[in-house]
């Protein structure tokens, strides 16, 4: 039985708010916007600008696709096991698997180096919402509009990368009702410090992924290096020894990916009714693929398993925001939002001159999409394959590095390429066997999907079987190589038309069709997306006031909530778990996988105080990106971890889900890390480092 | 958010099947026709003769209304606690309350009386189908068939009592398709050895009732004495030393109250919009006034406890087993199932004849029940007060025991005037204050519901307030005095008539009132009820044999399955618990009532093995009336008490919920019972009568 089916017809409780209410703890704030007014209303609590500068400061984001905080003036950084769960997998080998494992360094000397993690600090932003809207033209086609705008922010980023030696990124928030450059320190030498068995990281595995009741112990410890000397980090969170009591007001400061709650009805039916079972179907194929792979032994299990982790995590979550746009009266409430909005637009003349149209505007963009989605979903050899990733990279930029930084694609813009560069360059292990399974698996799917008569597909195969293209890429590519990766990067457009390695040559004979659909998808969907979504974002400025938070854009917000459990079926949940929790479950499942015990826990479970509580929720308005967000306090001091929302919470993708819903956030608590690291791992000098404060 | 919601939904996975089909584990079966084929195919179990006898005979029925066995040669009786409760409260007084802190003899002389518990073993059985069935008079009306029928059964019970001094129930099965006479030894001498504190019984409170995982030790074991001896009980269960594994084959033997999978849709839809919503407002209504009464104060709430627990437990109950029948994909089923039969019916031209118009017939009398349900419902004394119940019986049995034996209404019949006996000189306390509050608000709601001018309201009140009535006829009576109940008993009908006794008289006044009503619904519903019922039995035979179980009774029937965890939601339910889950829970909610723990439980944590499983569910088809039932292994020896069923079951009262849908029954495993007996309560010597089956 799937609650979510429940959940779903629950919304209709929510659903009778007025559309324009922002419900109690909703909203993923940016930091110039915190919610103070709520904050002060609801939980009597007034940060000084201090707080504020602290908390941001003290955060950090993963490139990897995660959040984490410093947790020590040395550089240390707190994230999950499941956010450093790649850079885990590409720091093991055969013989030494840290994902199973784990890992601890006893000194910084043993302190393992990321191969290719990037962590990133907010240290200042500003609103360039004038100067970028202000570069479109007068009478500027969308497109132009488009190219106008994207041209403004790469000349942005460049000027402030060069005056501020940051990192900057121009973010667009409220679909283009603003922008902000965002200009952040960067780390690039991140050790490994500490990292628990993925067993009790995930335990439970993905039969418990998104559920509460919840016993992980997700939890990573990395540094940051400067000059091959730990980073000193003066704003770093200080440690709360009980972690939080019931009831308690906590924040959240991390990175949520995305969020599509300002969607047009015209976009969401585009979501629910291709979108995301495309979606579906691309993860569901990678998945299969995997687990074929992962099926013919221990080691090749070992290399799947990450990827694998991530696409069933991936499959989970967009199940359950799936179910939510297929619940009738959730789409009707998102109709009746619409309806709402559009009506005050249209009693003004003057808002409906300069905004009514734009909702028209999206639902023919968007009627046009369905004949490409498929296209766009399957013309790459990157999503499926790490080589594929690298070859297409090359390639591609080799093209567009000799266009001005104005004009060329988002992620070749001149600010981005040292971050592309650590990618392309990264030491991380590349194994041939996985990579063309997958491959293969994929162009199978494709072909399909689309048919030999595709342009991709015709491209791709050029006559071979799927299986016989892998085999012949994988088999004949230098790429793992990065001595050849650079060699190929520096010798530019020349070296890349000249050269003869098999992947590369899939690369350029898939080129062309990869440029069409994205010119097709930049003219006919960005820019519409753009334009429009400027134009709508302002309509609800106009109508509402600037109420609501943007959309989630992996970039740092504050999310907040009361630690709290909730009611469930007929009973209640509690509002944490403790180690008594974690030895039932294993015990009640004799422990059967996914549900045993890495044997460290099963040996030492009489040196643990088995009442201390171990995982906690509480009501934040989270999403995935969120991962590893430090969970603090009034104090600013750490009560738990972020790694996880429960399965209630799920559609708050497209529709923020409350408290009386059930929705909440999973976090590790505070003192479960203390009290495994000191009894179970002989960390103390770890724990010390991060209760002591030094 | 109730999962109940998502259950119903659910359904339609079942529904799916053939109508005929009997499901996976299905059947509340009685003993002359156990599922030896199911059992075989399934579970490659073949029972001897030996085995069902034994079974049947170390299994007990307690009148109090659940289940029991027979676990050592010494007349022990294990049970739960909440199917003794009524006996425990009535053992308690306010300076030693048995409820709350639970109680054990460690000698016999220990033991305590239970002031009015009558606990049967089925000794024997026969079909009196014939006898029963032919006693009609061909061209009798309904009224008179059921007439007829009557007096053969009060006759065949009569005979069977005279002859074997066995207490002998004739039963109607199959709504009438067959008749049997059970025959049981009758123990009335029955003494408390054994219970836990109710915290622990029934930890977790309303909140967890019906959920699983769980946490209950709801057991207490009983004595029957004959001679003030220990009763010698030949046929007792031993005890399995391990319990239950995953997977195992196990049988509950025990005695299934009701349920109702042979309606007609007619029937099906008076309960869905007029009977459930109605008893929902009895219950609510007397849960409501227990509540307020017991909000006065600690002696209050002792004395109403008892009550309270069974009405929120059947609230709860009712509740899911109405939303499986507002289910519109249930509701749906059960038309197509009953038109699948008429069509079969139809089809035979004899079948037509003989059983063609029964179910137009049933539809017809329960057109008019709506008009009388309220009215019958409310106009009663006895099911809101002790006292009430004690006066009306004392009315009633004067008028009755003049009529010949057949004529009499079936509670009066020779029969069963031992079981009367010793209900009416039970020398259980009796509370005035509780009595005069829970009347006083019977009547309040029965006045709201049924208006002045309605014969009852009018015969009750007699111009007075419910509060001036119940005021009056409790502060007034003497009934509370059994040797006053019995000089009313035996004086008859001139006794009762010159009585002064107020409530008495109250009791006088309204049983006009209730002879109307029940001769109306016995010649409009029950006779309707058993001619057509019986019609459509003999049509079900007919068109597919005797495949399935006949609906509950309150008889001893055999449920199996399998012990098994379940899906839900996206995870796994393990098949037991453990005492770590109890510690968690208690933690986790930081002992906040319901989730606290005897002080026992908390300062003993260091003696338990908490490793040890605590409850544990299986697939077996289980109701009310089941708490108690021994579950056994294949060898007849005892692996768990059942005591519960989950929330996705509920709706079997009207559909049997099967292995798929999650559906389970709920029980103490057999080792929580010797752990906690050993290592908590001092209780080695229970402990060694059990496991050393001495």
């Amino acid at each position: 039985m799937k609650r979510v089916v429940a959940f779903v017809l629950s919304l209709s409780i929510l659903l009778s708010l007025p559309a324009t209410a922002v419900r109690a703890d909703e909203g993923m704030w940016t930091f110039d916007n915190p919610p103070l007014k709520q904050w002060k209303e609801r939980y009597n609590f007034e940060p000084t600008k201090e707080w504020l500068d602290h908390v941001r400061l003290a955060s950090v984001r993963l490139q990897d696709g995660g959040s984490g905080s410093f947790v020590s003036v040395n550089g240390l950084v707190m994230t999950n096991q499941h956010v450093a769960g790649g850079q885990l997998a590409k720091l093991s080998t055969k013989e030494r698997d840290l994902v199973k494992d784990g890992f601890y360094a006893r000194t910084n000397a043993e302190e393992l180096k990321c191969p290719d993690l990037e962590i990133n600090v907010l240290v200042s932003y500003e609103d360039v919402t004038a100067r970028v809207q202000g570069a479109v033209k007068a009478n500027a086609s969308d497109k132009e509009a488009n190219e106008q705008r994207k041209a403004a922010m790469a000349a942005i980023e460049k000027e402030s990368t060069e005056t501020t030696k940051l990192k900057s990124d121009v973010v667009t928030l409220y679909s283009g009702g603003e922008y902000w450059v965002y200009r952040y320190k960067k780390y690039t030498d991140v050790r490994l410090v500490f990292a628990p068995e993925e067993q009790i990281a995930y335990y439970g595995g993905d039969y418990d992924n998104f559920t509460f009741p919840r016993h992980d112990l997700d939890v990573t410890f990395l540094r940051v290096y400067e000059n091959n000397q730990p980073a000193r980090t003066e704003h770093f969170f200080k440690w709360s020894a009980k972690g939080p009591s019931d009831g308690e007001f906590v924040v959240a400061s991390g990175n949520p990916g995305t969020t599509n709650r300002l969607l047009t009805n015209a976009q969401l039916q585009y979501q629910r009714d291709l979108g995301n079972p495309l979606q579906m179907q691309v993860l569901s194929s990678r998945r299969d693929a995997l687990s074929r792979f992962a099926a013919a032994g221990a080691e090749q299990a070992r290399r799947a398993n990450s990827t694998r982790r991530s696409l069933e995590n991936s499959i989970k979550r967009l199940e359950s925001q799936q179910a939510g746009l297929l619940n009738p009266r959730l789409f009707g409430k998102k109709e009746a939002e619409e309806k709402a909005l559009r009506a005050a637009i249209a009693a003004n003349p003057e808002w409906q001159q300069a905004y009514g149209s734009a909702w028209d505007q999206v639902a023919k963009a968007y009627g046009g999409l369905p004949k490409y989605a498929k296209r766009i979903a399957f013309s790459s050899i990157a999503t499926p394959s790490r080589l594929g990733s690298l070859a297409s990279t090359l390639v591609r930029y080799a093209e567009e590095i000799r266009k001005p930084n104005a004009s060329r694609y988002d992620e070749f813009r001149d600010a981005r390429l040292e971050a592309l560069k650590v990618n392309l360059f990264s030491p991380a292990p590349i194994y041939p066997d996985l990579e063309e399974a997958a491959l293969a698996a994929w162009l199978e799917e494709g072909q399909k999907t689309l048919g030999n008569d595709d342009p991709f597909i015709r491209a791709a195969l050029a006559g071979a079987t799927p299986a016989q293209v892998a085999r012949q890429v994988v088999t004949g590519t230098k790429l793992t190589d990065v001595a050849v990766r650079k060699s190929l990067f520096e010798g530019g457009a020349d070296a890349i038309a000249k050269s003869d390695d098999p992947l590369i040559a899939l690369a350029r004979r898939i080129e062309p069709v990869y440029r069409e659909l994205r010119a097709w998808s930049e003219e006919n969907i960005q820019s519409v997306d753009a334009s429009a979504g400027q134009r709508i974002a302002k309509s609800r400025f106009a109508a509402y006031g600037k109420t609501a938070a943007p959309d989630a854009t992996f970039t740092l917000r504050l999310s907040y909530g009361a630690v709290k459990g909730y009611s469930e079926d007929t009973t209640l949940v509690p509002f944490k778990t403790t180690f008594y929790g974690l030895y039932d479950r294993a015990e009640s499942f004799g422990e059967k996988p996914p549900f045993d015990l890495p044997a460290r826990y099963r040996e030492g479970r009489n040196k643990l105080d088995l009442s201390t509580p171990l995982n906690f929720v509480y009501t934040a308005d989270t999403i995935g990106g969120n991962s590893g967000s430090p969970v603090v306090n009034r104090n600013a001091e750490i009560v738990g971890l972020n790694f996880d929302s429960n399965l209630q919470k799920l559609p708050n993708r497209y529709v923020y889900v409350d408290d009386e819903e059930g929705g909440r956030a999973v976090a590790v608590h505070s003192m479960a890390i203390i009290e495994a690291l000191r009894k179970l791992y002989g960390a103390e000098k770890l724990a010390e480092e991060i209760t002591g404060a030094r």
